[in-house]
């Protein structure tokens, strides 16, 4: 049997990076077939309010997930990114980042040995994300983040399902129910309350400040976390930024019939089209996607080949703190390619 | 003319480290009168709701600024820390953070050669730090985050004059102004409007998971960031991270009226009473209070005492990743005012 998913290839230099990555899958046998949507920026501006077209709705709809490349996000007063669109929509309810230390990708942590392995699971759709603000008078400004339990709880239970998955050992949440008692006291307290279903996975808490403060010095102690969306947000990028920036940090938007793999960099207008741009954290996503999709050799032996491609000091021009690249897009996928 | 400073010991390690850094004070001739306050857990305990009898906050008020060791948060729904009802109480709208590499505490990024020297001013009172949160029903929580033009502009102006007063040449403005629009959006509004008054700082902003990133990878980069409270107490804490820990940030509440200098970190109950907790944070809290009293000579002196112990290898016990102590408390204090 071959599935099929849908593609949308973004905007910027989304296409090109879609092209190296799916050259890639096809070297390595992957037995996908791709259905191409139309959702972009372009899309938003010829009038589809979501950034995508009806059919590109249905296809995504009828074939449950999508590979997408970045996409811009329109400019304008009450205008929504079409990558937060999409997360409503489909109700992704948990967005997953995998965060690891690549060899070859040279970070503060990485020179220091310290080894980063751990994934941060948010909540995508609730708290401040549902956009419920208003403006009592001019100079004062109300905004609501709404936490409810079934949101918590369907995030939460993705996150002890992932980490028994991948053989973690503890998860922890993080909140600041210090301060939002209500709000992210619910969360917490669902966390606790879904814990219970996995004695095998050791549970924690700790105040989002204090885990920011552990991040930057001990991200080794680390494995999985899961946290309400904003500050699941902040500390997905800190991460990032652990592992040498979004270039290498793929991203999944988890939901019970839709799921979305997507790169979540920009779009990079400066350097599109210009065959100069670093695929890895699509390429990145597109593994994680693979997982998900049972393709485990696939998966594994782009893996291997991506990472013995970064450790051969193979890479495009964004990579860590080096400014030079020692190849382009293509000939980075090639390598890829013949390390297979 | 002898100034006169209300001071409480706090909690926990409190009485011990503030015992250290006023010996040191004594030592480098610091022209500066006390008056003890009657301030923390024991007198929350006995009944008073803000955690201080109303002589205290009678002396407070009278002399308009306070030195404080930290203070143990009361247990129980409801209530609320004693740190943040006291900045509530007096308006004490700006938190100023100064973060610095110090010789001699390693931590990742000293190792690898990057100087810190960065300055975080968090707005104070405002955002969900309000903690106007309801229960809808038992599932759903709402919480609302409220931001004022009026709120904003003082924080942000304290900013610019503390980034001018600096020398900084740069200030930063923090926000998720692309989610929360309306609220986030008017504290940005806000600092665009008031940095057309320093024309001489160069003003920006940056999304703040973007900043988080890069804070990790290139925080010699920053000079002086603003943010709302609760993104500002996630990034304090970060910063805090990168130098060390809480153990060697300064913190500074202030107001119009009345100002509160304060060590950030915990009461560590565990090793209290002990003589060997680490006073470096409270005593850089002390010299942040001596440059705002505007003696200035003292600060500098006594800092550098303390920057030539800290290089000397002189340390308490909870020194960066170092796992033992050279001295106690007061042998550290011994060494701080030999090197006067
Ligand atoms: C672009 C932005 C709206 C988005 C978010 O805040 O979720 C991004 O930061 C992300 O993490 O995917
Ligand atoms: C203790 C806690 C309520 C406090 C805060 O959130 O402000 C602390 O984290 C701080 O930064 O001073």
């Amino acid at each position: 049997m071959k599935t099929t998913i849908a593609v949308a290839k973004g905007d910027g230099i989304g296409p090109e990076i879609m092209a190296s990555v799916l050259r890639i899958f096809e070297a390595a046998n992957v037995q996908l077939g791709y259905e191409y949507v139309e959702m972009g920026k372009s899309y938003f501006d010829a009038g589809h309010s979501t950034g995508m077209t009806a059919a590109a709705k249905e296809t995504i709809e009828r074939l449950g997930l999508l590979f997408k490349g970045p996409m811009e996000t329109p400019k304008g007063k009450g205008v929504k990114s079409i990558n937060v669109t999409a997360r409503k929509v489909w109700n992704t309810y948990a967005n997953q980042r995998d965060f690891r230390s690549l060899n070859g990708v040279d970070t503060v942590f990485s020179k220091a040995g310290i080894p980063i392995n751990l994934t941060i699971i948010r909540e995508n759709i609730e708290d401040t994300y549902g956009g419920i603000e208003h403006l009592l008078t001019n100079d004062v400004a109300v905004g609501r983040r709404i936490i409810t339990r079934a949101g918590s709880a369907q995030v939460i239970r993705y996150a002890f399902e992932m980490a028994k998955r991948k053989g973690y050992t503890k998860l922890a949440c993080g909140h600041k129910a210090n301060i939002m008692k209500l709000t992210d006291g619910l969360f917490l307290e669902t966390f606790y309350e879904i814990a219970k279903d996995y004695p095998e996975i050791e549970s924690s808490d700790i105040i989002v400040d204090d885990l920011c403060m552990k991040l930057v010095s001990r991200p080794e102690t680390f494995q999985a976390i899961v946290l309400t969306n904003l500050q699941g947000d902040i500390v997905s990028d800190l991460c990032a930024g652990l592992v040498g920036g979004l270039g290498f940090a793929p991203s999944a938007n988890i939901g019970d019939n839709i799921s979305i793999f997507e790169a979540v960099h920009g779009t990079a207008p400066d350097i599109a089209g210009r065959g100069i741009a670093n695929p890895t954290a699509l390429l990145l996503s597109g593994i994680l996607m693979l997982r998900y999709l049972g393709l485990t050799t696939a998966a594994a032996n782009i893996e291997n080949a991506l990472l013995y491609t970064l450790e051969q000091g193979i890479h495009t021009g964004d990579f860590g703190d080096k400014a030079t690249a020692s190849v382009n897009t293509e000939a980075f996928a090639d390598t890829i390619i013949s390390n297979l």
